[in-house]
């Protein structure tokens, strides 16, 4: 590709910028985002070659500019952008370019981009990078976040397969796995294993945080606490935007998981102790089982696992 | 001390075996258990030098050989077998020995030992090192496993303050750091930042293997889910008797949880983004702020913090 444009030049948007040139995949990258200092220490380490339009003084070049000529677009900034981003986009939007997003969530995005786009939507391929994002800003941006990762793109009908081919091939650059999934399918799965947890550990380390003896507590808590809530240190904006981005989807696995806990409380208020080892036990077994899995599949970067 | 009776060989018992012995705290080692095996591999592991009686053909010096002249005794086998073994004890237990233990759980711990040693109850000093236990057995003893850890022991009126020097005494020669909690207290503790997540992820591992896509699923769980489940390997039949034997205190933490749960869920489905991130936000803060004072408070080995 000779020029690729990315909003938002953090650990998601600064790492793809960084493993394209490593792969030798990109001719320039032009940075875009609010922060101007972000967009300046971006192309001070070389993550950038140009700034685009920063804010209304910041300089750099103009939305029109940073398009003109575009092989493909990553949108890597907060999901609660996106739409405002792709409308400012749409006029300038040229018929070669392709645009992929980063975001958690997949169908709230495609809804916002069938607003903003309008008969552009085909341009438009959803993508989810699966990547840590506990560190951020253009220097926590590394060449390897995605060797090995897993990307999901959840490919529009209107989408042509030269343009979903142009993004995968853009994410096998950067040695990630591509994955595909409906954009309901993908949210299904997500609130499941990701958003339920984050909301379940935020949601024990605020019930003990808000007892009068949290101190006491704290104080005893070990590394199996630690590990349990490490996904509570996450940014809060970020998760309240994918919790009510994937609402539905949260709730439904919400209410399943609500129900599970009250069919253990009961066991345990009657004193089920085979009860409670037939729960424990199964989640235990499922567990190696998926662990294991994990090691014998861990195939080496470059292998492309579903395309 | 000179002769030191250790019930259970594996992890917690015989780490604490190789600990004494490394301090020089410790002349003779002696190894109790139902498994010959085991024992035969301790001896062989050098983590203790007499086997004491395994079954009824095993061989090893018998219970009354074993107490005979032990400075202390600890119980470090499962759970269920305090009772029963305290009370195998109760006739041949000395008037110079103290005997303490490594339950998880306390109350129960405490009403066993009632009932098993009856008026020798003040010799019965109750103790839990917070050590990991993911793996067991003679070969995972270590000589470091509790450098630094908590060790909390929950004195009884009955307890003259020698001998509950004498245990906390002990642990210090581990470079364990000894704590102060009535067993009620400990047990409540515990529920709190121990067995609930226990239960949590237990429940949430078991939840997604029961769904019919389960296998779709595992595939995209990642890093977060990983360390969110880390506890739900640990052994179903242990948690099931720490669930069972802390049944009162876990079921008052758990009702708590599911009240934060349901008033999360109102929040979600009213699409309160505000109030989710007040929760979220508070939980972020608590977690930096535990984890801070974790760092800050990592005391070099051999200071003792409550005693």
């Amino acid at each position: 590709m000779n020029k690729v444009v990315i909003f938002g030049v953090g650990l998601i948007g600064g790492s793809f910028a960084r493993s394209l040139k490593k792969a030798g995949a990109v001719g320039s990258v032009v940075g875009m985002g609010r922060s101007a200092a972000s967009l300046q220490r971006a192309r001070e380490l070389g993550i950038i070659d140009v700034i685009g339009v920063a804010d209304a003084g910041g300089g750099g070049c103009t939305m029109a500019e940073a398009l003109d000529g575009a092989d493909l677009v990553l949108l890597a900034a907060p999901v609660a952008q996106t739409e405002a981003i792709l409308a400012a986009m749409a006029p300038h939007l040229q018929p070669g370019t392709v645009v992929t997003d980063a975001g958690s969530t997949k169908s709230d995005v495609v809804a916002s981009a069938r607003r903003a786009l309008g008969g552009k939507i085909a341009q438009f391929v959803p993508g989810h990078p699966i990547a840590g994002r506990e560190t951020n800003g253009p220097e926590a941006a590394i060449d390897d976040l995605y060797v090995g990762k897993k990307v999901v793109l959840t490919a529009l009908d209107e989408n042509s397969a030269q343009d979903v081919e142009r993004v995968a091939a853009a994410w096998r650059a950067c040695d990630a796995i591509i994955h595909r999934l409906t954009p309901q399918e993908h949210d299904k799965v997500f609130a499941a294993v990701s958003h339920l947890p984050h909301l379940l550990a935020y949601a024990l380390v605020d019930d003990i945080a808000n007892k009068p003896h949290a101190d006491l507590l704290f104080q005893y808590a070990a590394s199996g606490f630690r590990d349990f809530t490490r996904i509570a240190g996450s940014s809060p904006e970020m998760w309240r935007d994918i919790s009510l981005a994937n609402q539905s989807a949260l709730l439904t696995e919400l209410d399943a998981y609500l129900a599970q806990l009250t069919g253990l409380r009961a066991r345990l208020a009657a004193g089920d102790g085979a009860g409670l080892e037939s729960v424990y036990a199964n989640a235990q077994r499922a567990r190696h089982q998926w662990i294991t899995a994990i090691e014998a599949a861990e195939v080496p970067p470059s292998q492309d696992q579903a395309d």
